[in-house]
């Protein structure tokens, strides 16, 4: 349940305050688009520390955003969201995949303009039911079956909390303005963009993102600016052909799986580019009508990555060509659909130089590294290079701890004691740029 | 709606009723094991005209079974079952997957034992919502979506029903023992061996199936005995892997979609035999955790068939061979479970020859047909099996009818007015076995 | 070496020279279209026992022909020809390709034009070199490697010219006309059409043709005529992408090979046809230009058959459209060549009739069957279809013999008193036709 | 033909020399292990320069020699060298896969031991034969039909014989000890270890590896040390299955196709790792019997590289379990035999920094880069882990040049005026560490 006293919950030691809010989400996990109880929890909260709070359609451009669920899915979410007590008047103002949420701290005096952008979605993936697994111990583990966090995503908000928390009681000693992006719809890259093109990045000098536990495996290590951020292209390749009885005659079928698993088999045989590293997986199959007619239908998600704009195109020309190819081969048609999406991104040396500076003052840092390749995808690098691309400086700051598991797997937790350590290393950042000068 | 008043209908004129029960059944589709309504609906109006039923445990051997639907699927039926007015006492015999029926009628002197055989179940696989479809027309399609009457199931019901009623009125004067059977889960060939493991085709001496549209488009055609019904296996293969991040850490994969697609292209690979007519198909696929990540599981659905029992033995084996060589080459485990099976059988020339010679004399019939290749499988292969095995005879009967669309196409339909034929022509027989001497 | 005297070949009884001209032929095993020694012996046997006789261009179309090896092969065997003996003048007639022969013996009356087909070359594969294979142990084993009589064409060949020689003592107590059909390149189906062009079938009433050992695997069997002989399509693939270095530069490739084996599999597994029997396959594959280059070239050889017309043109447009379809996801273009060809045909029941009545009176007969399905091709079917369509009669006739191992094996051989027997039975067939009235 | 006044090529002006030794091996264009006469023009010069010979079996372990081709082909090159007049006795000790040269130059006080590696292999793949080749327009294209210095070889060779040149010139003024080693079968990483095994290294202080055209298109440009120069793995894998006629008796054939295409395919199917940059390749392949056969043989040439050794360990152990598991799916068998082979390894920063101070001072070098990844292989990387491992120093050095097309290329060539930089360079070099204190 989301607790009714939100005033409670803000007055906590801030450590305590952290943990439950990373509870709460965890057991209340939403996918992305349908973080109707995530985001009204986020929006309460960020208004009983005095911020300004701007979401809904506000905050996310609905034409936009990439891989909304059914609208059926999100009701269900939204409906038990409301179960759950969220405020059934935000909750309204988010329903309908816009659970985006942005709090703004307005500084006392002119000076620079920080975004620190926070995902808010699970996963899909099943949680472990194992004894020892944390979340199962602590009795926060998912209510959601099949949505799980499992890539930290409720510390990161969790984070974003405490950090409104520090800037609202510093808030007369700073200067300039404050955004904290709560972001719906990172897994599959889907979300950035609607919220980069309603206009949340707009004239912003410093951009921060953070994420737990990628290539830092100890708590206390600081990574103060990842590069490489694969860039990544999420597709649904779907194929369309003709059921006929399997036996009696099978030629007059034309055979959607038969495309589909020779299509499958092509991607994944994609050859590596000579400039730039590669990825590619088709992480979902589906097809068929019954066992005993060929297959008229079947359906593939298709994941591109590359840490190179023009490496990355080239894997999805080559995914154009071999659909197309396998279709004619099949006597099949397709349709490709463009699921989320997000380019290659890197960190700006100069505000991973702040970081690791900032870093060297915090308690519990015990390690602080350079530039790390991020080797995995995250749409916050659309922020990055909005930012970027109007001037402005990004980071994207990785945040050490042990993990249960490995990021998506139904045993990944982290080390909760990271998330202080994220809040004073933001806070730092903050006061730094924006503090009395 | 079941009707209440099933008096009234097995009052009808012959022809209405034989219209009457089809549409009822169409329109309350049910799969296979799940022929709740159909069975309670079979169950009295069998009791109705006289005949001494026997259902449920009676007439399947539940570790026989084949295919069983999942406890949930089966009680979701029973329950559509119960709310549209089947019969909750002879309903609660039937649930859990024991829905088939049999009517007994014994003659009024010793004399031969004869089986008629009916298939009570409807098919995965949407029915068609165009205007024209005459299901939609009459309103009578299917009411439970992804359900629906598209092999004439519901008219080979009907005609078994219309059969009971003429024998009834013939009942003294004939001799010997008539068994009507009415088995459940013909789709994918689950069912029969369940019913000739619970011996209702015991001390048989002659056993009738029939067919309505197979290889006999025009109504009034007759197929006296189709040859070489092809046997068939259908096994669930799946395939268990390694989940991994897709861009992290794709080597920690072992990829269960990669093997699940090799596998059905190496199936549908299988070459042709010297010595028999074969077919192989993958008729769905589904697998995989999420997008990003290497797919940990993906199951498939195979189907292997031949004339030849020979033939059947050598596709089996390869799917074997390349089940776990494929399991081998990707490092994932695997299970295969037999889902339905049937072996190839053919008719004997002495009960066609006694079907062509009462075809001749009923009214409507135009063309006469001898041995005809079926082409497709039907379980009833396994009770003829186990009729001839045991010194019986047996055939399968072809009823011409122009049809909507092949079996097994959303638009499948059939002329009702190859109903009448159908019972004149299976009375016929009857009489001609069991009449006075 | 072929012998210089021609007429001491002649004159040998007549089991003996079956016998000598069979071993000559084999140990000059010739490939298709190369058969320079054979024809030559051929011609001048046929010549020896006063048969008419034509050759080369005069019998062969050449632009009818498929599957003409490179110009350099056929020069190696016409060098081999000279040097083992062959008359320089006729192997002139029949060098580049021209290897037909045929003898035509006129009666001394009015009557029916009969054609007895014989095929000449020996088949590309290497011969057992084991002690125990006849062939070794009689000395007469195949002096080219890779060449080998693995189908009985030396026979063939050897009852044709016994043939000639029975119906050359009986001249004068013949009517009408018999032409002695000696074809090139049976093997891969790429001469009777050239031959079918070139008119040797012009106003034929009655064809013949014959095989050792299909179906009948008993000396004493005569198969008095086989029906579905498969229809035949012989097809080379060819695949052209671009080289590139296989690590610096992996993704400017344009991978053949890739597309080759895709193409291999799909073609593996075009779906069987539910009106026809149907046979895929894919006998050669190359390609590639280094190990360390992405491969910018390759070649399958594929054959497609079928028992019925429909369905080979099923095969041939399913494999049309795979290749388009492959090059286009591999980027790639191809080539499609026809190598071979002959359709689907069937004995006429007059012809094997007649057979059946001649059998039962030959020596050395224990066996008479019907119509048994051939399961292979001949393209002595596209002589039968071109008589059968100008309005005669042909058959296709079986002589048993137990076989060293099946046909196309290293082991193939036959026992040689099959010969004797074959040629009883056309001079039959001959004198029963032509004979006095 | 290769000169008998060698006396005359070593008194050359320099300049000259480097283009004629070139031009005069780029014709006598000849692969590994086979390089017979490029190895005696070696010998003759290292002699007539004055250095220490030693060729042959006293500089090849033949035991550690990988991919050696068949007697047959080695006979033809020694054959072809000898009549194009190479010296008898040389060549006699070169003959049979013995084709390493080393020249020894010992100073005249002691010091350091210096090694400097060139390799003298051309590769197999036909060259241009287009007018505006420079080879074409010089008259110097290879004689031998499909196999061309396509990757600089023949630049490295006369690079070195020039290096001798200038060494022996200063001889009186160096110290320690110079070998030039002259490396057969480079391409397909067969040679270096080989002559590791032999003892060549042995008390190498300081390592020099030099290639043209790699990541530098620009003459004048230098590449001070490569860094990760791509481990390799090279594997042939053969699969032995059953033939047996394909319309007949298909099901008794056992497909080695089928199994290759498979295979091949899930090559290169293989997951991109997340730890090291890896490359698959099949770049040859070649199987079956005849068009009309199962095919019961395929080979395949296959190529794994990786920057890592784990990645490359993974590449490898996939293969395996492909080729396992491929063969039981077809029931085949496999052997895979290890062709080449060589590790990761990078340059060491202290010689690359010697490298770059000395290209500085050298006329022509107009760029010099630091440390850039080879994203190639070349089995030099066993040579410098040979010296590193014993605790001396590598470099692997580039020399721009602009290329024809790139490696591997038809159209390869490459900018003769590097050469002599390449030459001042390693002098340059060996002059630093050697020369007086």
């Amino acid at each position: 349940m989301q607790t009714k006293d939100i005033a409670a919950l803000a007055r906590l030691p801030l450590g305590d305050q952290l943990i439950a809010v990373r509870r709460m989400l965890h057991r209340h996990a939403e996918p992305g688009w349908c973080e109707i109880n995530t985001a009204t929890l986020v929006a309460r909260l960020l208004a009983e520390y005095g911020l300004e709070v701007r979401l809904g359609a506000e905050v996310i451009d609905g034409q936009a955003r990439m891989g909304v669920p059914d609208p059926a899915v999100l009701e269900t979410y939204h409906a038990a969201a409301i179960a759950a007590g969220a405020d059934p008047q935000i909750a309204g103002r988010l329903r309908g995949g816009y659970t985006g949420v942005v709090g703004i701290l307005r500084g006392s005096a002119p000076g620079p303009t920080l975004a620190f952008r926070f995902d808010l979605d699970a996963n899909m993936g099943s949680e472990s039911k194992e004894a020892e697994h944390p979340p199962v111990r602590g009795g926060f583990a998912s209510i959601h079956d099949g949505v799980h966090h499992n890539c930290g995503h409720d510390g990161h908000t969790s984070i974003g909390l405490g950090l409104a928390r520090r800037l609202a009681a510093e808030k007369d000693r700073l200067r300039g303005e404050i955004r904290l992006i709560f972001q719906p719809a990172e897994e599959g890259l889907r979300g950035a963009a609607a919220m980069v093109a309603a206009g949340v990045l707009k004239d912003v000098d410093h951009f921060f993102g953070i994420h737990i536990g990628v290539q830092a495996l100890k708590l206390g290590e600081i990574i103060t600016g990842y590069d490489d951020i694969l860039g990544s292209t999420k597709l649904d390749v779907e194929f369309f052909g003709r059921a006929s009885h399997a036996a009696i005659s099978p030629h007059l079928g034309r055979n959607a799986v038969a495309a589909a698993c020779q299509a499958t088999l092509a991607y994944l045989a994609i050859p590596r580019h000579g400039d730039g590293d590669t990825r590619v997986n088709v992480g979902l199959i589906s097809g068929g009508d019954s066992r005993n007619a060929i297959p008229s239908r079947a359906r593939i998600s298709l994941e591109l990555r590359s840490d190179k704009k023009d490496a990355l195109a080239f894997l999805e020309h080559r995914a154009q060509k071999i659909t197309e190819g396998i279709a004619t081969a099949n006597e099949v048609t397709f349709e490709i659909r463009r699921m989320g999406e997000s380019r290659p991104a890197s960190s700006d040396r100069e505000l991973s130089e702040l970081i690791g500076s900032i870093a060297g003052g915090i308690a519990g840092v015990t390690d602080i590294r350079g530039h790390v390749a991020f080797k995995g995808s995250d749409d916050a690098a659309e922020m990055m290079l909005a930012v970027q691309e109007a001037g402005g400086k990004a980071v994207y700051v990785g945040l050490g701890s042990a993990l249960g598991a490995e990021h998506h797997n139904p045993r990944f937790d982290f080390e909760e004691a990271v998330m202080p350590i994220g809040v004073d290393l933001l806070f730092g950042a903050a006061r730094t740029l924006c503090g009395p000068k």
